[in-house]
């Protein structure tokens, strides 16, 4: 079983490191120059050059048995042009709904997904429109460019409705979509994310739900099950993931983030792949987000997600690498082999304990230690 | 951290495996031509070639951080070229002590371990003594040669004990040890084994015993924690490994195999490595035999052993890879990469339940499932 991916940060790494155990070998799409070392020696790298036709593409890709993508924010023309030849999971319209803010929105209505309100806004008047129907503070973001909390504006009153008019390009996007969706300001309680597995029979399992804590809007650290969720809204986050994925005929690996307020779950946003919040799943006695994801793409049976106990998740931003000090307490070490930068995704620890709060504990613990100055 | 392993085989693989994601790096030193299929990729490949001094051994290993072997059948000039540049893992005396079946006898005795009963057997007239004090059937096994039930013969009468005789090489090893060693053919109800792990810092964590069962003697399936078996037998098992590897001052995975009968618990022989009956500590959330090996010798903290829960762990001897079929019913899948040849071990599936009973019934399933004809 040979298998392309689209990109070649950490989550091409750990998926290539899910899948050579059972059998599989990996050629990996590079695009725009990006760094590969996190797939250094896991198998050939290959840029996905534009001028490639689809033969020549599927040739160099190592004639796969399947495609996969680590990002949806990916160019779709060579997923469309492997698609020619082989399978590409997730399928590209649904990379497609998910890589706009405004498409992803409209794909939440068509589910019937309870998500956060926005008006779409592709011009100074769409603005006073939003203004009226959402008051301030209010967050703007781009619908396709961002992730980590960049490409968003919060507006706390009419001076900054006017810097950000001002500044902001209106222009539509080729397909018409407008560049900008405005939303509230949500006042959440906590923010938690479902992650869902979907075979190519259609059968979907769905992860505990994970409680997930950022800093400076990036994750920083998760925990599984999210302690206290309420069961309904447990029900209702995986109904909805499960209706997302049968709608778009998703097969693989989907992350929901939902914002939980007194008023209940609200979808953020959706990853059409495996997510960072999902990374506890390694190292715990389920099959992780990443061997479920191949297994999904590949066509073969489904593993458990079902966790015994629970499981946390630190993120390493930035902090060296040091074995000693961070494989301590019993944890797991996922290193992402990149260089060091302030702030960057470098690795994750995963711990598993009996309870919620145990973890937790040891989790705060863990980031205490890790982060110490 | 660069890891040097001795031996390119399915144990190195995946020792390779459970390394890179903490950020190790490897070579792999290949002896006699062996077939170094299972590392392909993970690493380079460089001949333990007997003529290069030290230093170009050290050179040609990548310079490591540490060694370590995925066997005891393995020269120790190579090592003990090595140990002079940088760590070995397990010390080149405990693999030598575990290399011969004999000497491995008298290390039991000094560390006072219950082992088989046995005699040393190097001519004619010892195996009249070992007739004597053993009966029949008797077990007579080389002290150097043999894994998986080769180089045993079993003698049920004095016909049996002439042949032997006739047929024997009676010359004694270098070291003067005996050629064979001579057991009573152990009546036993069941075999169960101890894998243990001690850090650089002398903490020893034990993994829950294994039951094992054979197939023509080579290992076909394990349970963990072995079903039934008494708290006594446990602690006896657990603290002879621990007894042994202090005495060895070793550090990394040792496994240990033992026969229960009616009356006790009798160690069969030592592994100096991580080992088949461990290969259910993976996916089951523990730090895997391979994960606590690699941290062990690179001098980091240990990683959990307990287990919550059962697990079970089914070779695939012989049989072609399957992933639809053989990740069936939640299980895990790791595959070798080796080509299929028949009864060669060409991977393993790991399962995970609630309790020992319904993993074994699951195990038992799935190996008619594996094996139907």
């Amino acid at each position: 079983m040979h298998v392309a991916i689209l990109g070649c940060g950490q989550l091409a790494r750990m998926m290539a490191l899910a899948g050579i155990p059972m059998g599989m070998t990996f050629t990996f799409l590079s695009e725009n120059g990006e760094d590969t070392a996190p797939v250094d020696g896991l198998g050939a790298v290959v840029a996905a050059d534009a001028c490639l036709t689809a033969e020549e593409l599927f040739a160099a890709a190592g004639k796969p048995d399947v495609v996969t993508v680590e990002r949806e924010q990916c160019a779709l023309q060579p997923l469309q042009k492997l698609a020619e030849h082989c399978p590409v999971h997730p399928n590209t319209d649904a990379i497609y709904q998910c890589q706009n803010r405004q498409r992803e929105k409209q794909l939440l209505i068509n589910c019937n997904v309870s998500h956060t309100p926005f008006v779409s806004v592709a011009s100074a008047s769409d603005l006073e429109v939003a203004v009226e129907k959402l008051g301030f503070p209010m967050v703007v973001k781009h619908t396709e460019q961002g992730y980590d909390g960049k490409a968003q504006w919060r507006l706390y009153n009419t001076g900054d409705v006017e810097n950000f008019v001002t500044n902001a390009q209106f222009k539509l996007q080729s397909d018409e979509a407008a560049p900008y969706v405005a939303e509230p300001f949500m006042n959440f309680d906590r923010e938690v994310s479902f992650v869902a597995v979907r075979s190519r029979s259609g059968e979907v399992r769905v992860y505990p739900a994970a409680e997930n804590v950022h800093d400076n809007s990036v994750l920083l650290h998760s925990l599984a099950p999210a302690p206290g969720l309420p069961q309904a809204l447990v029900d209702q986050g995986q109904a909805s993931i499960r209706r997302i994925m049968e709608h778009l005929d998703y097969v693989g690996v989907m992350a929901m983030e939902c914002f939980v307020t007194s008023d209940g779950l609200w979808v953020n946003e959706l990853a059409p792949r495996v997510h960072n919040s999902g990374h506890w799943t390694m190292h715990c006695g389920v099959a992780s987000q990443f061997q479920n994801h191949m297994r999904a793409i590949a066509g073969w049976p489904l593993g458990s997600t079902e966790l015994s106990g629970a499981a946390g998740m630190l993120n390493l931003l930035g902090v060296e690498l040091n074995q000693i000090e961070q494989l301590d307490d019993n944890v797991a070490l996922d290193w992402y082999n990149k260089s060091v930068r302030p702030g960057r995704k470098l690795g994750h620890l995963v711990l598993k304990d009996e309870s919620s709060a145990s973890a937790q504990t040891r989790l705060l613990t863990l980031k205490d230690k890790v982060y110490r100055k």
